[in-house]
Order: C-alpha cells, then structure tokens, then sequence
C-alpha cells in the first residue's frame, strides 16, 4: 500500500496552535488507497523544514507539506524544496495575472511578486481564498504536494490533488467506514463483537474510539468481500444503538430529522445549563425547530418558571426521575412545542452523597402522547459527563421520535 | 538554548484523535528554559519509531516520548529505545510491589509483568493513575523521558521530569508571558503597539494570535530587563482590554469575580442560544451565582416569557438595541439576579440583510444600577460569531462589574 507523510510547516504549530490535520488527511488518503504513515511539525527554520522533508520523502511515497508558503521571509517552503529537489524557483505569468485579477491590481506589490515564485514543472492548483497557489511536483517517483496552511484555503485544492495521486501512482483499493454508535461503552461493543473482532483480527482492522456516551468504530479492508460480510455482521449486532456512518454527527442527524417531520422541541436543562440548546442550534436554520428553552441552574427557577411542584423536589430532590419527568412535560405545555426534552443531574466535581454520586443523570422526553424518563450513571469529569448527558439526550429524542413517527 | 523534540508514539493520533500536546509542552518547557524544536507522531510500528527518535536525537537535547508503553504486542517504545540506547530492559521489582499494592493482587497476571520491564538504570517516575511508569534515561548527553500518553497519566509526573531536566544540564532563563486580550481584533492591537514592536523585533519575540473577539499577546525574551520594560510599554497601551495572564480563561475570570462578590446573574440568549450559560456553569460550584436562563429563540418566548413588548420587536425588529436591553432587563427582574445578560444578533448563514448584516449582535447587561446596551458586528462562520458573541458578553459584564463593584 502507497505511504503518505505529512509536514505541518510553522512555529505556531508548535507555540499556539497544534497540527489538527493528521487525522484529517489520514481520512481522505484512505478514501483514495493510501496510508498516512506519520507527520512532522516543523518550524519555520530553514534546516528544520529541509531535515523534515528528507526524513519525510526516505519514510513514504508522497509527502504532503503545508503552510511556510505566505510572502515574507520567515515562509521558506518553496525555498527548502527547490534546494532538496534541485528545481529552481521560476516566475509563473499566470499566476500574476491571476492575483492581478482577483485583488483588482495593475501592478503586483513586492509581497504579491513573492507569490509568483513557484517550481519549476509544477502542477498550479488555484487558491481562491488566499494568494500562495498549491504546487505539485513528482521527482524520483515521489510525489511532493505543497498547499497552504488554513484548511479553508487547501481543502477546495483536494480534488485536484487526488486527481494527480491517481493519475501518476498506482493505487489499491481499501474498504473503510465509521459506524457512529449512541448509549453503548466502549467495552459493551467490544462484548458484542468479541467474536467477529477474534474471527477476523488478522485480516481487517477493527477499532473503537470512545467519546462522551458516544461511540466510533471504525471497520477497514482491503477484501472488498470480506469488509462487506463483517460490516454486515457488526451492524447487525449493534443496529439499535447505530445514529450515522462517517462524517455525521449526533446533532446534525436530529437536526435533519426534526425538519424533515416539522417537529418544534423545547429544553429544559439544569446540569448541563445550555449546553444541550446550543447543540440543538449549532446547524443554521435551526429556528425552524427549536423554539426555545429554560436554563433551569437554580431549584428556585425550576419551581418559578418551569412550574415543577415545590413538593416533587422536597420529597424526591431536584435529581430525581419525577422532577425529569415534570421539567419536560412543563417546558412543552409552556413553550407550546411538540416533543421537549429535560436533564438534571450531578455533573460534579461536589454535590454528590452515596444515594447520588456525581454522573448521576436523569432525562426526560416528552412526545405529543406521552412523556418518558430515563436514568444514566456517567462517569469522568465536569465536562465530560455534560457532553455525555447532552449526547445521551439527543440520541432518546431520535430513538423516541423514530419509533412514534413511524 | 537547549533544545527538545516530541514524539507522540500511536497509530490513533494519525487516524483518529490527532495529537494536541505538542503546544502544553512547548509552553512547559519554556518556563525552564528549553524550546520545543518540533513534533513527530509515529505510528505503533517498530521501524517508525525507531526512525522518530533517532531524527529527534540528531535535532534536540531532550527527546521526550509520550505513548506506546502499554502491556500488549503493539507497544513497542521500551523496546525501539532498549534498542537504539543499547541499554536492556530489566525486571523491576520496585514497580512489581506498587502494582501488587496499588490494584491489590498477590501475583503480577502477565500484561501487568510486562510493564514491570524497564530500561536499565532508568530514574523511574510512579503512575498513579495507569499502569506505565515514566522513565528518564541521559545517554552520550542527550536526554531520553518516556511517558505514558493520556495527559492525566504524564502530567503529575512533569514535576519530576523539570527537577530531573534542571539538575541534569544547564538551562538559560527565558522570560516569557501570554497577555489576554479581549474585544479588540488583531490588527486593533497592532496599530496600538506597532512602534513597540518596531523597535524591539531583533531583541524580542512579539506574536498576537485571533480568537472569538479574544486575543493573546505572547511576549518572550531572554533579557530579563527588556522583557520587563517592554512588557510594561506594551501593557499600559491595551490595558483597558486585559482580562488576564497566561492560563487565565473569561469565564473563569468571570466565575471568580462573581463568587468573591457575592453577585447572582441571569442570562437571556437568542443567537447564542445557551453557550454563554454554558461557560458561566462550566466551573465548579457555578451555581453560587449563576441562577438560570432562558434561551428565547423564536420570538414567541420572547414575548412570552421574556416579556419584550411586541411593539418592540414590530418596530425594531428582534435583532435590535431596544430588544436586548428589554431582554436584560426583564430576565433579571424575573429570575430575581442582581445583574444579568441578553444576546440578540444574527449567527448566520441566512438571516442578514444590508441594513442587518449577518454578524451583527446586540447585547445587554443589566447591572443593579442601570441596564446598559452594546453592538458589535462579527464577521466569520456561525459557530465562530457564536463564539464571539458569548466571550464579548462576559467580558462587558466584567467591564460593568469592575466599574460598577469598586
């Protein structure tokens, strides 16, 4: 199988803000037959970047370089690879009539001129969200791609890099894909499929990442027979807690659903505070459904507000199924939404007794015919177990929506 | 200055979870007077790793080596560094003891022996919270520390890692400080401190790096007495729009100053749509201050429930002056606070128009004295003017309080 190398080239990589592409490329590789082998954060230091590159061209066929390309001195990508390739730096016209174009100019500034100075006999990819144009070189049967840092400004320049990949190496093929799992752990899919995973370990790649409540499992081949008969077998095993494949998220998929049934939904939240009403509403649009909700912090606006019975939290408790249970029913008949959805719990670090440790959650849902609750025990962090109770919220209202909208 | 390089060992960082310490060790190494010089991640493969570390020694003084430590076939960074060091592993009895007492076991079961092989003469650091301990290794003068991946496993071993570094080589003091900066953009700052910058570049390293309305000014330089001076120069310019240092965040900036006055706030969102009552409850024991919110995102709430007047909105329009400081007001007289928070605006895609553009945001901020009102107009993506809009509010509260609260 082909092998990729990536280079982040830039000193902020390594001061500010780190590298988050690795992943990224290692996904659309794949998707194309070639393996990201392993990538390098360099600064912007001339012998740096060219030590990188020529670690980078022993370890792999193809290496991917971003970011060093802007005008001023300290970006020396071009410059390190001209100088390991042994290919000049050349004045490209179309370049310069480009920038001259887009930026409206006559004539281009000295920093504009910069950008201009590409490889010789590289292949131009256009940036039309920035000035440094991606460049591609093949040299001693290595291919060398340079795009600019900001994913805004490469990732329109994909397409024509994979393009290129294809056309000049031979590929083969791998099957892939991530099945997005809800409300299970990681060790209760590994239980599941212990067997399958055993069966085939030596023949396909089986891996589960855990998130907040939330699960990955990531399934590859290159038997496209074989990938098609233990996806089958995966899913068949852990159907009822799949909410999507690949690039989906949690959020994103009720957000579809919502709009495609016309259904309105309030929130009443009180550990996770709005954490759940702003997933709600991360997707634009999103006013079509959600109508609004109640930050219920204090049991003084659970009561005032939300209208929960004083005696429901005396006897049971502000945690408690019972006040789920009428925090969600309230929030609908007030908001005058069709379904909408409750927390409470113990997010922690403090609050928590024996009776009720802190990840201690209770959820309710309220759909046009009735209103349910649940309970789940979360355990890590304060963040961590409010990313768990908003996602554990959003997959009941896609489990509860599906069933009743049949 | 002395030099280190990172290696991040485990095939997950390429294909999954992208490796993110690469920045919290270059801002801990720098407080002893080393630089980080780059970053490899390598798969869990022997050749792979053994190519990082040998590049890491030829370009660094320290190398340090996160992950790959684990008890089964795939962790092979003991072994790669037993090779490369020809130094062999050897049974350590003094980790065999803290497993048995740590996990309670009269024998070692196999995977915990393995990780009782250590190399030989190694300064061992104690894991309490996994199974791996840290091993520090010095060899023909270059420094070797091994630690196991997850950060809550390395980091309280770091302190042993610095007392082992400071003792081990000679170190130059670097002085260095990340100002936080908010509601002033990028180039604002460098307009205010461009003479500054000027006059020092060859002396000292000056980076300003955007975020939500939020930036950092990272100061660094060897010259105790420069940096002191320039420090002060740079601060009397922006200090109207300081926040804080370092590892200082707004909302717990925020949090902090609301507990130490006893202060009780409300929030009333509608673009944001409770992100900003997320970060006001993401610290522990928020709920001393932070009483509730309501998330008005149709304008049904809030008329409803918020009580704007319907004129109002008629004449203003939702996303307007009028509308925030009426939100303001009537969430802190309703949910009781002294102070509180509304947020109108448009996050965008859709929804702008000339006289509205897409980024436009108003706020309120109602302190006990009098309810103010404030416009900003963001530009970027929606989850970014989301983000924008959230840190501008804590910050006008902060503003309001430090005034107001004298």
């Amino acid at each position: 199988m082909r092998k990729a190398f990536f280079i982040g080239v830039g000193s902020e990589l390594i001061n500010f803000k780190p590298n988050q592409y690795s992943v990224l490329f290692s996904q659309k590789l794949k998707g194309i037959g070639v393996e990201l082998n392993g990538e390098i954060t360099a600064k912007d230091d001339f012998k740096n970047i060219e030590n990188s590159i020529n670690f980078a061209t022993k370890n792999s066929d193809i290496i991917i370089i971003t970011g060093g390309l802007g005008p001023t001195f300290d970006d020396l990508t071009r410059q390190v690879l001209s100088k390991i390739l042994k290919t000049p730096l050349v004045y490209s016209k179309k370049i310069e009539s480009f920038l001259k174009k887009r930026y409206r100019l006559k004539e281009l500034v000295k920093n504009f001129k910069n950008q201009c100075l590409v490889l010789k006999d590289a292949l131009l990819i256009e940036n039309y969200h920035g000035t440094a144009f991606g460049e591609i070189v093949k040299k001693d049967k290595k291919i060398y791609i340079i795009l600019p840092g900001p994913r805004r400004e490469w990732e329109p320049m994909w397409k024509k890099v994979t393009k290129y990949i294809k056309q000049n190496i031979k590929l083969e093929k791998i099957y892939f894909k991530r099945i997005k799992i809800a409300d299970l752990k990681e060790v209760e899919i590994e239980n599941k499929i212990s067997d399958i995973i055993e069966r085939y370990k030596n023949n396909i790649n089986i891996t589960i990442l855990a998130g907040p409540n939330i699960c990955e499992l990531y399934i590859e081949s290159r038997d496209k027979k074989l990938y098609d008969k233990v996806f089958k077998e995966i899913k068949d095993r852990i159907k009822d807690n799949i909410y999507g494949y690949d690039d989906e998220n949690l959020e994103g998929i009720v957000s579809k659903i919502l709009k495609k049934r016309k259904i309105t939904i309030s929130t009443a939240e009180s550990c996770t505070c709005g954490l759940l009403s702003t997933k709600l509403t991360d997707m634009a649009a999103s006013s079509v459904y959600y109508i609004g909700g109640i930050n219920a912090y204090s049991n003084f606006i659970k009561e005032k507000i939300l209208k929960v019975n004083k005696k429901i939290i005396e006897h049971y408790g502000a945690v408690s199924e019972e006040c789920a249970q009428e925090m969600a029913k309230n929030i609908k008949k007030i908001f005058e939404t069709d379904y909408s959805l409750s927390i409470t719990g113990i997010a922690g670090p403090g609050g928590g007794s024996k009776e009720k440790p802190v990840g201690l959650v209770y959820f309710g849902i309220s759909t046009p015919k009735k209103t349910y609750t649940e309970k789940r025990i979360f355990k890590g962090e304060r963040k961590f177990i409010r990313q768990c109770a908003t996602n554990t919220s959003l997959w009941l209202l896609l489990k509860h929506i599906n069933k009743e909208e049949k």
